[in-house]
């Protein structure tokens, strides 16, 4: 029986287990679950230990030069003036390899090896640098404010990409992708200009440097490249328009990767 | 001019504008802000006061019984003991609406109305209502295992579902929206499985109910409803069945909900 305590004490020393019958309890005391996970870690042959990052390394970014979801957390790393080492991961191919999709079984980028850890998924990595470096702030004091920044990445992270990513694209097959993408974006950015109206100053929301903003500009870049017209769109335009001038910003933009193939402008 | 602090007080205050140029500024002292906020509101033509919900009022949740995003917001309130009214949108139509495009510019559901605001994004939502209603919690309070947790939520709200939601299989067109769907949830449900390996205990995440439960059972549901072979998933299978006897859960399952249409049970 593996108690509710034991099972956070081996997520945490970075034991990995499955097959076992999990079970909460309050019976046991401290001494007793300590035993008991020793016990477990030592006889349980379904256990295995994954080699873990090591704690006190530089950040590693899997990141592929092109993928805007790396982009987003490329921007929120400098932004926080958090140094870390790239490794490319080429999405024609090497994110299906079993070594990537032992780092992350979605087969996508970006990964984050930071802290000892794996974080996947670009909102949760996101979420997780503004917990721990909280300076400077990505998102506003007020909660009522910061739900406004989370809908606007939401829109973006989980209403426009997601549909017009490279996977999708690539089912939808080369003659319609390019319509399908434009159609989707289209549908969200109408949504995210009339949101922009109420929320935007000279960012995002106000005249801080939030979330939203790091999803923004690498979803633009996008709409760019299926080439909309971005006319449509007058508040996403001159917020992209500015947050292009930013160091931060354009510092991880897809050119200015170790990965972009030198000599080639895609669209 | 509006400086970076008037923006925040009209927007907290209600106040929506649009087509005035925002330009952050230090100069002012906090009496001639207050001047300079009073002068916007009395003159500026464009701006326009929304009619706010009432703060003290009971939550109003818009909601359609089939959505899976809805689902998520329900079982969350239920969790949280926030007794709610529900406002049906029909999506075979009202979501496109001129008085609902006003509430949600996405036209979709949930909208939240709480506290005398609105919410969209049930991800945004399901964190205001932590961050506001903190009993009981449904995140982790560790860092890196709210970003365990946030991982699954991301990769099934935007790995998933929004490529498998009604819009996208209307698009995708009658004949192929079963394979479309099911292709889908299958790379992410492959994926989630692999993931719950390490994380899962009793639920998602280790033996408390978090929001990636939230958004699994409604997820599970969907993919039940493309009739996908879920033997394949034995610990996504497990949790959802653990998940379904929960009253939190049951309660906002789609069959249990006012809109839902007495004596039909759709795939």
């Amino acid at each position: 029986m593996i108690t509710s305590r034991c099972t956070r004490q081996l997520f945490q020393s970075g034991w990995r287990c499955s097959g076992i019958k999990v079970r909460p309890t309050h019976e046991l005391n401290d001494r007793r679950l300590r035993i008991s996970v020793n016990q477990i870690v030592s006889t349980a042959s379904t256990l295995t230990q994954s080699p873990q990052p090591d704690r006190d390394a530089q950040p590693i970014l899997y990141s592929y030069w092109r993928s805007s979801c790396s982009w987003r957390v490329r921007i929120a790393l400098n932004l926080k003036n958090i140094p870390y080492q790239t490794k490319a991961v080429d999405l024609f191919g090497e994110q299906h390899s079993d070594e990537y999709r032992a780092v992350n079984p979605m087969q996508q980028v970006p990964t984050l090896q930071i802290d000892g850890h794996r974080i996947i998924e670009s909102v949760a990595i996101m979420q997780y640098l503004e917990e721990t470096r909280p300076q400077p702030p990505l998102l506003p004091p007020d909660a009522y404010e910061r739900a406004k920044v989370h809908e606007i990445v939401e829109l973006i992270c989980s209403g426009i990409q997601p549909l017009q990513n490279v996977i999708v694209r690539k089912y939808v097959g080369k003659e319609k992708q390019k319509e399908w993408a434009q159609h989707w974006i289209k549908r969200g950015f109408s949504a995210l200009e009339k949101i922009l109206a109420t929320t935007a100053g000279k960012y995002c929301f106000g005249n801080n440097i939030t979330m939203a903003d790091c999803c923004l500009l690498p979803q633009v870049f996008n709409a760019r490249g299926f080439q909309m017209d971005m006319s449509e769109y007058p508040i996403i335009s001159r917020i992209a328009n500015e947050l292009e001038t930013m160091p931060a910003f354009s510092a991880a933009h897809p050119y200015n990767q170790p990965d972009f193939p030198s000599g080639s402008r895609e669209k």
